[in-house]
């Protein structure tokens, strides 16, 4: 089968189409015949050979994956030959066939093409589990940061769908009025300072961040007291200096979350709770959106587009011939 | 009636007995002669002006009580007049009289003396909240820091008795082995480093830090995959660098708490809670250790052996004459 891969670590070009073995699927496995593969930003990481993939997963990159089911493993009693699924992976998305544990597998929303759905459940996992891992309620206001991201646009859909009052920040007007027909109130981070808007608000219960290290400290001041601080990235740095102080006078949580590396156990129940809260609200509240789709053969564009920094929500590889 | 206050911030000298109107008992508390007021390390701040009482809350400090009713408001149904008890104050307890909110009141346990119960309530109320913000759960590998102060003794006894596998840093061979008896797996931290003790052990499930800055880096790495650091004090400073990278990696948290600064119901909670979940374990499995007890009009003295280092356990004032 063809998948896009690299070898050696370095920049866009070294992304390349490759052959592997078809895999076969194990006893608790479906294999699925990919349509779609979103592209994440972890994905760039692991290029650069920053984000190792866990051992016993496929060297290639993606996370993420729809298509239909072509086999199943004998334990698996779900799934069917021939449905419409998408898939969490711990790797080895941009192929054209994965195989993946039956338990990260959902159906395809209806309503949703398979190109959507290919770039839909890793940011709806990250989501889902980063909102429950901060305890977020309805009510409280939840500040997004890279809102026009593949992550970010997701998460102002879903936290304005449960209820919650959600910020986001993007750079510039465009990409920020664009965050505000999703249902957020949006933050221009190149004209406003986001510290400054949200204390204005009340301060932030619960902030999701991929900046990292550059947004530590004016993060903590922009929380509100009880305020939880999710850190899923760190697109700008990893190490900053956090003012204990602040943080114990508030009362609030500084949290760091990965979802590749959790143990198997953890990523079912995330996938099953992505089903029963996320799935329902798709697409009429919720719908990824696609900013382009890239076939795998030329996965280094899809890889320098999103380096470029002008995508807004998603890339996704598509191995129709 | 008699209190012990300041006037102006500095050294112990600076508290000195003092004078104040006996208050009264409002709608919803309890007005309490008090036999025993616990000395906690917040007293010595707020005497030094960095820790300054909430607002309506008497100038003069004292955190905690132990005595007997002696007047109750209109709207109280629990208590009657003459009921040994003890109490959890936002300030004040250095006092001959206080009034409490009857929410944050606790019946002296059965086998403590008044001056042990005098030093109980908010080192009881701080590791029961703090465990509880940590979801600490039995089985799990629990570090406390200042194991032979106010709160990390009974912090110790506490664990130990929810059946948390407990390790405890103190200074010296001779207080990390006294942690030993009541509990602890003893780090003396002049001679061992914490980190790689905990780090052999398999990582700290939840670490309770009163170090704060100092220690910050070290706990983050002492701390197991979903580990949990919770900062109750900054006695050796409040900033210092975080590494994001490994909170990610570990999928962990840094949390912030106080308890005096907590709105009436959540305190009211934490009382409850603390009445479940600890009173049942006193006096087999947890007592507070009182180093020393010191009459009200020298509670300068008992400031002067707090900041001295070589308390294990509580001071306590007495005011009997």
């Amino acid at each position: 089968m063809r998948i896009a891969t690299f070898h050696g670590h370095g920049g866009p070009e070294t992304l390349v189409l490759g052959e592997a073995p078809e895999p076969r699927a194990g006893r608790d496995e479906v294999l699925i015949r990919v349509r779609a593969a979103g592209v994440n930003r972890a994905d760039v990481l692991q290029r650069e050979g920053r984000y190792p993939p866990p051992p016993g997963t496929p060297q290639w990159p993606g996370l993420e994956v729809a298509g239909e089911i072509a086999a199943i493993g004998d334990a698996v009693t779900r799934w069917n030959v021939g449905d419409a699924v998408c898939a969490l992976l711990p790797g080895g998305g941009y192929a054209e066939v994965v195989t993946v544990d039956a338990g990260l597998v959902l159906p395809v929303p209806p309503g949703l093409t398979m190109t959507e759905a290919g770039g839909l459940m890793e940011a709806a996992c990250t989501v889902q589990s980063n909102l429950q891992a901060a305890d977020a309620r309805a009510g409280e206001r939840l500040l997004v940061h890279g809102g026009s991201g593949g992550v970010g646009h997701l998460a102002i859909q879903i936290g304005a769908a449960l209820g919650l009052e959600v910020w986001a920040t993007a750079g510039g007007s465009d990409r920020a009025d664009r965050c505000a027909t999703l249902g957020a109130h949006p933050i221009d981070y190149r004209s406003d300072d986001f510290q400054a808007v949200m204390s204005e608000a009340g301060g932030a219960h619960v902030i999701l961040d991929v900046v990292g290290g550059a947004y530590l400290s004016r993060n903590v001041d922009a929380l509100a007291t009880g305020g939880r601080l999710v850190v899923i990235g760190m697109q700008r740095g990893a190490r900053a200096e956090l003012n204990l102080g602040t943080l114990l006078t508030k009362r609030a949580r500084v949290i760091g979350t990965t979802l590749r590396s959790r143990p198997l156990h953890e990523r079912r129940a995330i996938v099953a709770a992505v089903e029963e809260q996320v799935w329902p609200l798709v697409p009429e509240s919720v719908r990824p959106i696609v900013h382009a789709t890239v076939p795998l053969e030329r996965a280094s564009d899809a890889h320098r587009a999103l380096e470029g920094g002008e995508v807004f929500g998603k890339v996704v590889l598509t191995t129709d011939d």
